[in-house]
């Protein structure tokens, strides 16, 4: 793995969208985001969900890519007059947003094979900050587009997924972050406080507990993750111990 | 309604949870809130998703609750010792976090009724910024809080609907965003252009087009929003005229 970085490498998600903060939509790309970059060894630390307003997007953007390794955005890249991602992202960055010669190669050929006109709104779709990079489209053709650590996908989730496979392999990654699961019979309330000690003992991984409430009584998945497989082993063994100690107890 | 708005009412949402960000777990939170918030008039303009870190959540919370007249924010709230939301809030507002009477009073009561030991854990859940208002938890007692405009709340979806219940009534909302769809058979190829010209002709109202991607070719859904009804009348009426015309030119 020739991008593989010792060193953690960070990411954040941006998605763009009044639909998404209307309601209407329901995101289905930070959950496929957070599991892709996790299997490749990529930590995301933050997203965040904006409207198609250029000002939001700007900010938004120049305070992630300030703050992470990459950032990956989803949404606004269509024909119409409110996908204004583009735009935006060539702000962010000051550079002018102007038709990419290879976009428009792609487009002029796909809608000719397909006898379909190449409308001005289609058009906007070869539109990417000057010196962008493109993201290849298997599905519909109209790129993405990388602008230094920025990477700008679509919203409609197959494509975006798409998108994803096809920059992977030239994305830097860091070591894989591992987990392992116990599940445990007992609610938070009753292994809160011996849990928070062996987090304490074993500070090189990370113990997550998530409640699970079902007909009136909590159980409890306990998650441990760490990039060092014997911490995890280590930590797992406490754990262990802990909820074989509250068993016979009861 | 006593508390309704005539200027814009504003909200951000806050999603705090290594859970989310690692994959393990897929938010089903958003998109409630979002649907809710529409309901009740508050324009949902922005969320983020942060890891349990004080740091960003401090962060998080203070250029959010600055910005928008509503803060909502959904997980952290446990007995165990990643959840950190209390302290993170209280450290945003410079107020201790401490031990909250009637919260207290409420958890005492709720576990001596149930034969379970109150432990340090679950004392956790009582704690909050001080002089916060507590949000009524009908499900597993364990309170949500609000501080001043920020409203904190558990993860667990169906804890964080029956507290978005409780607290909606005494929330500040506005007028309620309205919005008409028209199915379009044509791609946002096809309908950019002359969209564009409907939504500079409709500024009082907001056009979105959502494509969808089927069996290898895209249908559209138009959606016009406004808080002015005969604002979208009058938008629907260009679009399905521009729909007729597109459908006579086939």
């Amino acid at each position: 793995m020739p991008n593989q970085s010792a060193s953690p490498v960070t990411a954040a998600m941006l998605v763009i969208g009044d639909e998404i903060l209307s309601g209407r939509t329901k995101d289905k790309n930070i959950g496929f985001v957070a599991d892709y970059l996790n299997n490749l060894g990529i930590d995301l630390i933050e997203v965040r969900i904006v409207a198609d307003e250029e000002e939001h997007i700007v900010d938004a953007v120049n305070a992630l890519r300030a703050r992470y390794t990459h950032v990956f955005t989803s949404g606004g890249i269509g024909p119409t007059h409110d996908d204004i991602t583009a735009d935006a992202i060539s702000k962010a960055f000051n550079l002018p947003c102007e038709f990419h010669p290879e976009a428009m190669a792609l487009l002029t050929k796909h809608y000719k094979a397909r006898n379909m006109e190449y409308t001005d709104a289609r058009m906007r779709m070869a539109r990417t900050p000057r010196g962008a990079k493109l993201i290849d489209n298997p599905i519909s053709i109209a790129p993405g587009f990388i602008i230094e650590n920025v990477h700008v996908m679509a919203g409609v989730p197959v494509i975006m997924q798409a998108m994803m496979d096809a920059l992977a392999p030239s994305l830097k990654t860091g070591t894989k972050m591992l987990s392992q699961s116990v599940d445990c019979p007992f609610g938070e309330g009753t292994i809160g406080g011996p849990l928070g000690e062996i987090q304490d003992r074993h500070p090189n991984t990370m113990i997550g507990s998530y409640p699970q409430f079902r007909d009136g009584s909590y159980s409890t998945q306990i998650v441990i993750r760490s990039k060092d497989a014997p911490a995890i082993d280590a930590a797992k063994v406490d754990v262990e111990e802990m909820l074989a100690r509250l068993k016979s107890s009861k």
